[in-house]
């Protein structure tokens, strides 16, 4: 990180209620207690490592308002009501370096269609490519490389990371952010068995994604067949994760790494997948659903589940039967001793 | 979708056997017999859900030739042979107002290689790159940000959508459509263990792509050690799917999204594998085989197989497995019962 | 592939020890013993298929000392210490053809921050985009379309191919091969639920590759929440891997296609995890542990561990567990015969 904060910007960041001792130490890194040295920001987040804090080398601790302790020399403590609260802010102010977002305008080598609506707030940055049509709202980010398709709509405040693809048609609420290489509007998958080949079934549909939504890296959302594939506010998403087309996804979901889910099947509000979660299509998962990682869900579920396994069952179930399963060994030898007293 | 049909221009497209009622409403959206309001076009495809017709608010409905009833007012009734067929003549349709191909010539910002030669009928969009000795035919679109290699082949009418990367020498048949942010020809994974170090196994071979091959948004395809990675003539695949290298895939097989398959494997003709299955490497996969999700194949299997679980069991077996397996915890009980029994 | 080689030239390239016969063929590719032809080059690199080698119809052949056989008519024989090895000698001819490395320089087309330091023997290609501070380190090749976002730092020859995004401040060893698509540090998936929503927690560190890292197409890196998600030197990745934010992965680790590591795992040196293996967060791999195919690895493992299934067990139990749960159906009916008799 090329941060280089003083002890009385950090204090100007995280406003703390009182503090105890000074370092002539420039911040220029975060670190955990235990790894911190001279120039670094620590923090007490968890009680659990309270008694890491006396030996910590960190010039600068954020410390809850109860912690009993005296810095050592040359470092400083910041009492505060929450320390991870107060981190996070010293880690907004610290993204708005690493990502600062350049003055609104479109780059000369960006390629915006004539008919193409931007933003005057809205900044596009080099090589993107803006076709016909297209909507871009106010303080849209749009980094580098990155495309928007014939009639797409984005909306206030999105940021779009270097090479994302929105395509034709669909449609972005405020905030959303994609990171680079997400794919928003792929045709979907499918197709009409005639006479031995796969006649293409045409996608016409478009992508509805909600306000706040992200989604992380190289991940991808189908178009519809027609009508839309959505995903509802709020919703995170984290990498390569496959969703196709006609999927419904509430609000306030998480998917994890490496999920895939099925053609036109509805994942209701607050539900969570685990990494490699598959789901099958045309299903429905019920509000507030839990997956572990790796399940395989093959059939509707009731809202509230908790499950885990290939095929998906009930999350303490599966454990039980895999514990039951690694006993197999003496399972059997049990009933061959009950065969030959049986004899 | 920003269409918008009359209904004479609907009926130009479907050209019905017969019509009934009519409607002054400008068609601007498909939709499902249920959800479907004014100005949606709506058809039954399905007899199943013949009873929802006559509560349709669609403004105009594609309906089988026997279908029996009358349309309610401001509503208009196309009657033809196989609905699904007409509605996805309209959809094609719709997919040229969503794609439509642009004028032919190479983009200003297009970089392209004096060597590389480019059909006078194709379209090389914004931002593309074509390097030196590429051959691009008649009628390709490589719509914005496309890199096409040194000596790379694209076939007549290839569509490559944004973000797309052919590496050198690889070779596309006519009518291949690459999905957003597909990689073709990227490196083999191959490496030989010397002295504590992976040292790299240089990949020179290439891939071969057939006719009318469509693959999914983000997957990958490496290049072959040497020699070819072949997809055969039709064969359909999904999103975030890895073929690895000296992979040979027949014609007219469907890999659903996030497949992986491992170096030098075959996959015979007409193959179908659900997602996230996993197949290992230097196996053959016979001629028409079928793999449920999350299956893991590990050895050849013969054709006609029809497969899944970890590892990969004939289907109505695993499924009776499954079901043996949540019957452990009354298992167990049964022996210890015979036990105390046998004391 | 568009090679041409003489005889005399592959002789150059391998000098062998002895030869045998001569061809006035033109070799214009590399092919397996039996589907070789004329023009073809091909090796018998595993004496398993020494059989092949006398019908044989390639042009040139590389064969091991002990070889004893004539070459047929217009054939040459050239024998050599490691055939795997002077094969590969020509392979890396062969790549350097393909994909040649062009003249140092800034392609016109590319969008360099003034900040941005690229040593004179950089070559950065056509549509790239190198942002203020990033610094492009002595005959790193940025090959098209590639993303180096601020601050970023590119060690001494990488090749990065096209498509590639590195993101802010992330740290590139010498040699580094970024295949196309891959991303790296792209935020890390990390939120706080509050009041019914999940906010999301600022990822402010970076990514730090070591030298002679190899990561294959459309595979992901996090960046750290703070601090560094870290690949240690010499480790290989296949494509459309996750790696997620403050994972630190050690020293010649392979991870084949499709694996996904959670946040803040360990996995120590000499590693190597089968494909679409998923691994838990917060946990250690120890050293040398391998893992099969599709394995689920929830928890830590001691060094040298070799593990398959989901959750993970030690390899072999695991296929003794395999094979047990395939004789349910037998154990079922031995149970139920044993209460018959105890009635």
């Amino acid at each position: 990180m090329q941060v280089a904060y003083t002890s009385a910007d950090i204090v100007a960041i995280v406003t703390p209620q009182r503090t105890a001792g000074a370092t002539d130490q420039t911040i220029r890194d975060i670190a955990g207690l235990g790894a911190a040295g001279a120039g670094d920001l620590s923090f007490l987040g968890n009680a659990k490592y309270k008694a890491e804090v006396a030996a910590s080398r960190a010039s600068v601790l954020l410390l809850p308002l109860d912690y009993a302790g005296e810095p050592a020399a040359n470092q400083l403590y910041l009492f505060v009501e929450n320390p991870s609260v107060a981190l996070a802010r010293v880690c907004a102010r610290i993204e708005q370096l690493l990502w600062p977002k350049p003055p609104a305008g479109i780059h000369p080598s960006a390629v915006v269609a004539p008919t193409a609506r931007v933003a005057p707030t809205a900044c596009i940055g080099p090589l993107c490519v803006v076709e016909a049509g297209a909507v871009v709202g106010e303080g849209v980010f749009a980094q580098a490389s990155v495309f928007i398709g014939r009639g797409a709509q984005i909306g206030r405040d999105c940021w779009l990371l270097p090479g994302v693809v929105v395509g034709a048609e669909c449609v972005l609420g405020a905030r959303v952010r994609l990171q680079p290489g997400v794919i928003i509007g792929s045709d979907g998958f499918g197709y009409e068995f005639v006479k031995g080949r796969h006649e293409k079934v045409p996608q016409v549909g478009h992508v509805v994604l909600g306000d706040d939504v992200e989604i992380g890296a190289n991940s991808t959302v189908d178009r519809a067949r027609f009508s839309r594939t959505v995903i509802g506010e709020g919703t995170k998403i984290d990498n390569l994760v496959q969703v196709a087309h006609n999927v419904v996804i509430g609000r306030h979901c998480i998917l994890c790494a490496q999920v895939g889910v099925s053609g036109s099947t509805t994942i209701e509000d607050y539900v969570i997948l685990g990494g490699q979660t598959g789901v099958g299509g045309h299903i429905t998962i019920g509000k507030g659903t839990k997956a572990g990682g790796q399940t395989g869900i093959g059939s509707s579920v009731a809202p509230g589940s908790y499950l885990n396994g290939t095929p998906a069952l009930p999350y303490l179930l599966e454990r039980r039967l895999q514990i039951l399963h690694q006993r197999l060994p003496d399972l059997f030898k049990r009933v061959e001793i009950l065969e030959q007293k049986a004899k």
